[in-house]
C-alpha cells in the first residue's frame, strides 16, 4: 500500500451503477517524510477519511474487497488512516 | 482510477469477438489541474462518454465488470463522467 | 489497453507446456501518433497480427482470457489489429 | 517480487477490519547490490521480519495469499527474509 | 512477458511456506537488443533456468500458474528460456 493525503472531492453524476454511494476521493501520493510524490489519483473510501488527512491505500483488484459482495469496478480504495508511522 | 479526458476513437475490424460492440475510445490521463499527464490508451466505454469530456477510468482486471457476465479481454474502463472536482 | 506495432517474434523451445503452440511476438508501444513509447515487451497473439501491423493488447491477468479454457502463464496479449484511430 | 529493507511502522487506529492484527511495515524497495531504489511503501508481514532486515515482497492480489481465508484488503506482502543473494 | 537475463540467485530460510522448494533467482530486464533496461527482480523458475540464460517471465497473479494446485505468494516467473528472436 501507499501512503497519500487528501486533497479534495470528485462529484460524478454518470458512472457506474456500482459505483452509487461511495465516496470518491482525489488524493496525492506521499514518501514517509510526508513530501508529495508521483500523481494524484481518485480512490474509493471505505474508512471515512476527511480533508488533509494522511491515509493508506490499496491498488488493484483488492481495491473492492472493502465494499463485498458489491464489486464496484475500482482499482484504487483508502483502506487505513494513519496515526503515526515511526522510521 | 485514474482522470482523463476523451481525444479520439479506435476502429478495429480484426479483435477478440467478446470486443464486438464494444465503444473503445482513446484518453488522454490528465492531472487533478486537468493538464496532460503520461501517455493516452485505448479504454472500453461503459458510461457513454463522448469526445471532450473529462471521465475517470479504472485499470486492470477491473475493467472488465462493466460488461459482466461478458468478460472482455481489457485493462481499461471509462466508469464515471466528471461533473466537478473540489480542490 | 495500448497501441503498439508487432516488430518481431520470439523462438523458445523450453517454455511452459501452456504456451505451446501460442505465437509470440514482440511488440513496441506507440503513442496515438504511432510514435514509439516505451519499452518493447513479449505479447501472445490470438488475433493473426503480422509484422508491422498496428495492433492493441491487453496487460495482466486479462491477457490470457483469449485462450480459455487454457490458461497460459502471461501478461501481454494483442487483442485488436488497428483499422484506424481519429484524434 | 522485489527486494527491499525494513525502514519503519505504520500505526493506524481506523482500517479496514480485515487489517486488524496484521503488521504493517514501511519498506524501501533495494537494488540487488542493496541500495536504495524508488519509493518506500506500506507492506504487510506474514513471516516476522524486523527493522533493518532484508526482505523480498510480493505485489498485487497475491499479497493476500498468506493470510487466507482472511482476504485483507492489500497489495503488498513481505514473503522472505533474505539470507544472503549470489551475483 | 519482458525479457531478461538470469544474472543471480537468492537464498531464504524463513519465507512464505509456499515457497518452499522453489528456485529464486535475480534477473535484469532486457531490451530486445539485449541491454540492461528497468531494475533487477526475484523471480520464481519453473524452466530450469541458468545463469546468464536470456529468458522471459510473466508478472501478476499468472506467477503462480506454473505451480497450480500450490499457490505460491509470487508476483514474477521465469516461463520460457529465448533460443532466438527475430527483428
Amino acid at each position: 500500500m501507499l501512503l497519500a493525503r487528501v486533497i479534495g472531492t470528485v462529484v460524478a453524476t454518470r458512472k457506474e451503477a456500482a459505483l452509487t454511494g461511495i465516496k470518491l476521493l482525489l488524493i496525492q501520493p506521499l514518501t514517509p517524510e510526508r513530501q508529495p510524490t508521483g500523481k494524484p489519483l481518485v480512490a474509493l473510501d471505505s474508512v471515512g477519511a476527511g480533508p488533509s488527512e494522511d491515509v493508506f491505500y490499496v491498488r488493484g483488484r483488492e481495491a473492492a474487497f472493502p465494499f463485498l459482495p458489491a464489486e464496484p469496478p475500482a482499482d484504487a480504495a483508502i483502506v487505513g488512516i494513519v496515526d503515526h508511522r515511526n522510521l
